[in-house]
């Protein structure tokens, strides 16, 4: 994926760090500010990301706190926190004073409460009431990503009067691609792109130009499928309403892109057993006290696989090359229903995968399964029966590969499908619980054959 | 992630494929047909995704020829390819008559050449000519996701003279949110958005009112380093030059989030071995075929881990409860590198880690290994010798393990730093050579010391 222009930015970016944290190991600090004042607020935001935490904390004072509203909506969730609580409620207030309603109520969502109460004590009453009403959605609703600053216009005027209404005021909200049609009850009856804005004749009215707003978004949509409807229907801004159809807010493509992002790279980093807000450079002790549960969760599958081969302890006894060979299977098991798991986590995000197509993808993961078992259960078979010369190791491990394999077919898809239906992250459990099938599954079969046939 | 709504959407969209593929299996053919007729594009092109193989053969054949243009924009590289191949050229280049210059480019890059040919024959010369410019670029750069519907206008005229041409025009082309102002020689020197346009009085001039095209696309940039500017920048839509500066043409953000998503899930598949453009129901054979490449690699890995423990065997023959708590150490290395792993190339896509901060990001991650490393130690160890009561195997394996943790947090982020600047996509192979190193190192210290101290 075009990795050498990539590397180029990124080492582009790399030499403005570099070139910063010189200027503040020498002192330099005046030369550090004017070179921060050149950067976009959303290139400063990238390189706080960037830097080690001592770096960055000098980097936020010699920032114009004129940006700090933009750098803030711009920055990962970890980083923003760690930022934010080192400020005073009134500096706070002071910078979030030209954010967006959306971002804003994100930022004081994850502060301690009397921080946040202190923030918005600092606000003006207008402001304060559109920040609490956006944080009376619940968080990760289309209500709680959504902005107030809607166009609206009613349904019986021209377009000539609506383009001289625009005109007064002068500027527009960012990313207006639409102006919004509400009745008298404030219920949205229609919507007008500034495309077809532009092209009618100026005597025509509105209701009759604009389109349907049948798929407005409800404020209680989850922002996972307010993603997926922008991603499938191309749009570039969406109204949100209330239970009464009532007009409440619209939601922006750039806020979707970041949800887009956030929950595809949520699968990966689930996966590996991290959490997707993780500050790259976070503080080593957070760090640690937070992977330190996915390792005890590991112990636990590890301990299970050491119960299995405890169990056959007389068998590994009598001929040590059982124990070199057996942590052969399970790995391919692990590998191969890892493999699975990935297609099927993807499936369930993209909501491809139910109940009317289980069945076809599970007989068609086995027979992957099969296939593959049949070639390497052949080909690590004859591997060891030239290592070891012994057949019957060879045949026992080929009996083993295959039917792990097979398990970890139909296991790679039950797994993640079952999480789900039990409301549990699949992309968090799915990969670990799977491996300890495969592992449980590969050593008992290979254990248990050996000690019947060999022992 | 909010899953129950997922769910709920995941659920809607199977009630639908559940009730046409009842009505396929009933011979109801009409019904069906009825069904898909009332479906938007986008919607089918997900139906399709979804259906087992068969199933999606029978529904292409009843959907609308109108509709398949847009369809196949909206389809998975994979699932795309195999409803292609099976369209004569003539119905392909029917279909195709809809779509957008850079997704129709996008169809024929991924066909036979023969094929593709035979498509471009059957176009009009203006569509063919338009075409060939766009393959003519290379795949994965901002030449061949652009579409050349680009509105340019003078810098000399007037807010009305441009109104008017719009009026004129009757329709823009989609997601238009500015026009590009272009000088005698096509080149770009400025941008109108249409906020800016209709807000502005009647008689400004659109020199004056214009925006710096500063952050013009140049044509050869990446396409992920496009969508990284979208996202950064909150764009809507963006001009593409060439080397001269002139227009050739504009990226929306349509594209861009296909692009996102696309390579957001590229990590999470690749760390497992799979393809990004997998489709879900793909054939059994080609599907086995593709997944034992990565299977084999593992067997090397496999083999290298069993090969250390062969070296050893001799002490495993002395003491099979050494072969039993073998596999521990390795399980709870790789664990722990894979989470570093999955940040770091987080970290590498995002562009947030370069030669300024790999020192501290090492540093930090041997500190987190460290410190689990005494904690896993320590619980392990009690583990062992509570369970085994031998209190040199219990010291073994706590050494053990906390090397290996460390080793874990280092190897984490040197193989995909290395891997990049190889020109080896981390992703791709990170996971498992952070596997091997993790089995090997472990392995050897736990067997290693074993031999030494107890037998």
């Amino acid at each position: 994926m075009a990795e050498p222009q990539e590397l180029e930015q990124a080492q582009q970016s790399h030499e403005t760090l570099q070139e910063i944290s010189e200027a503040l190991d020498n002192g330099r600090f005046v030369h550090a500010r004017r070179q921060l004042q050149d950067m976009e607020p959303e290139d400063i935001a990238h390189l706080l990301e960037s830097s080690p935490r001592k770096v960055r904390n000098v980097l936020w004072e010699l920032t114009d706190p004129e940006d700090y509203g933009e750098i803030l909506d711009e920055l990962n969730e970890d980083v923003k926190d760690a930022i934010v609580t080192t400020m005073a409620p009134e500096k706070l207030a002071e910078a979030t004073e030209g954010m967006d309603t959306d971002d804003l109520a994100y930022v004081l969502r994850s502060l301690p409460d009397d921080v946040s109460r202190g923030v918005l004590e600092q606000m003006d009453a207008a402001d304060r009431a559109r920040i609490e009403a956006a944080l009376s959605y619940p968080e990760d609703s289309a209500g709680s990503i959504m902005n107030t600053d809607v166009i609206t216009i009613r349904g019986d005027v021209e377009v000539d009067v609506v383009l001289r209404y625009l005109r007064m005021k002068g500027e527009l909200p960012e990313a207006t691609d639409a102006l919004y049609v509400i009745d008298q009850d404030s219920r949205l009856i229609g919507h007008l792109s500034l495309t077809t804005l532009i092209t009618s004749q100026p005597d025509a009215t509105v209701s009759d130009i604009m389109d349907d707003p049948d798929e407005a978004i409800q404020v209680d949509t989850s922002d996972t499928d307010v993603a997926s409807l922008f991603e499938r229907r191309d749009w570039v801004s969406a109204p949100v309403v209330d239970e009464n159809q009532q007009l409440v807010g619209r939601i922006t493509i750039d806020d979707v892109v970041d949800i887009i992002r956030e929950d595809a790279s949520h699968s990966m980093m689930s996966l590996a057993g991290m959490d997707d807000d993780e500050d790259t450079f976070a503080p080593v002790f957070k760090s640690a006290r937070r992977r330190s549960i996915w390792l005890g969760a590991n112990v636990l599958a590890a301990l299970a696989a050491a119960s299995v081969s405890n169990m056959f302890e007389a068998t590994l006894d009598k001929m040590a090359a059982i124990a070199v060979l057996m942590t052969i299977v399970p790995s391919m098991g692990g590998v191969a229903g890892n493999q699975t798991v990935a297609l099927v986590i993807r499936g369930l995000a993209l909501g491809q995968i139910g109940d009317s197509n289980k069945r076809e993808l599970l007989l068609k993961e086995a027979a992957i399964g099969l296939l593959n078992g049949i070639l390497w259960a052949l080909l690590i078979g004859g591997i060891v029966v030239v290592w070891k010369g012994n057949w019957m190791l060879g045949g026992i491990i080929s009996a083993a590969m295959m039917t792990n394999l097979i398990v970890a077919g139909i296991a790679g898809v039950l797994i993640p499908v079952l999480l789900k239906k039990m409301n549990i992250d699949p992309a968090l459990a799915g990969g670990m619980a799977l491996t300890t099938v495969t592992d449980v599954i590969g050593l008992s079969v290979f254990l248990g054959l050996a000690t019947l046939l060999i022992t």
